[in-house]
């Protein structure tokens, strides 16, 4: 279906720029046509994660204080592309940097808009397996601890609300549901084993 | 495990603030005691939705132009909560708005943090069932359409990428995992019937 955009923007102003974010004030009329304001976000740069999977059947895990937040969270390997650069180029090296691991192969399991009715943030997430242990290295903003995991402890973590990034939440579902549904990649299902 | 923030904060400037939003740059020393700025971006208001699973086995899909991606998108029922108030209630008054419906029997099927790396949103969503109609009176900003569709067509459309809002897609995925452990509500897992 397409549909014309209902919403008309009279004028923009930046607000705010940063080498991560812009944020634009927006007057606007709404679909109704009343008179407003619209504060966006744009992300300058493509999120990805990636659930490595080893040949036991485990994943690897970072732990990070997220500044954000003021809290300590475990997340799947993640980061932001650079401009231009293709998805699956940016979660290559963001799972090199963060665990020091190369994968042989990649599955695209989603892409996801984060936050629509504030940001234009999306995310790309990925399946890895076949993979080569190298020397990870973080970046200055990080500081990272990476544990690993069966998967299958990881899927309770996220159905117990102990991991609450939802890149990592809705990867880990995405795997678990193709691993009911008998389509996960064979090297993944046989590793990882029955769920329960 | 309790981990000490290992990031400093040493001067904080508000940047841009609406009724939903606020933007702040810190100035900070990262982990490592390097010097950098920290831009984020604060939800004044709890973000909340809804599946709600009819006696048939169907649910409800509100469509809607998102202005901040400039293209229609098909989710769940959704909505910003008010300051303080518990998300139940949020979540009630948005089912209301959107669909005219409300529902005798809510679950809370997750809660997630939505883009940690910037902002501090959190979303919580839940299960609806034992749905009684009404009239919906959406307010000024939305122009919806409100689609019945088979949940088991829904669980379709997340899984060829056709919806992309991350809260539809993980809060569907959590009830699909559900059916297939068998942990579902009886009387969804009965009204949905078998998944394929």
């Amino acid at each position: 279906m397409t549909v014309a955009n209902p919403w008309t923007t009279l004028e923009s102003t930046l607000q705010y720029d940063n080498p991560w974010i812009r944020v634009v004030e927006h007057r606007v009329l709404t679909p109704k046509q009343t008179p407003g304001i619209y504060g966006t976000v744009h992300f300058k740069h493509l999120a990805t994660g990636v659930l490595p999977i080893d040949a036991e059947g485990c994943t690897y895990l970072v732990g990070q204080y997220r500044y954000v937040l003021n809290a300590y969270s475990w997340e799947m390997p993640e980061g932001g592309g650079k401009p231009g650069e293709p998805a699956l180029a940016s979660v290559q090296r963001e799972l090199l940097e963060e665990t020091g691991f190369s994968a042989a192969n990649w599955l695209q399991l989603l892409s996801v808009h984060l936050s629509n009715s504030v940001s234009d943030e999306l995310a790309t997430c990925f399946l890895a397996w076949d993979l080569a242990p190298g020397a990870p290295c973080p970046d200055d903003g990080e500081q990272l601890v990476v544990r690993r995991l069966p998967f299958r402890d990881v899927a309770r973590m996220v159905w117990s609300g102990e991991i609450s990034d939802v890149m990592t939440v809705t990867t880990v579902q995405r795997l678990e549901l193709m691993l009911h549904r008998g389509i996960a990649p064979a090297a993944v299902a046989q590793a990882i084993g029955p769920l329960s």
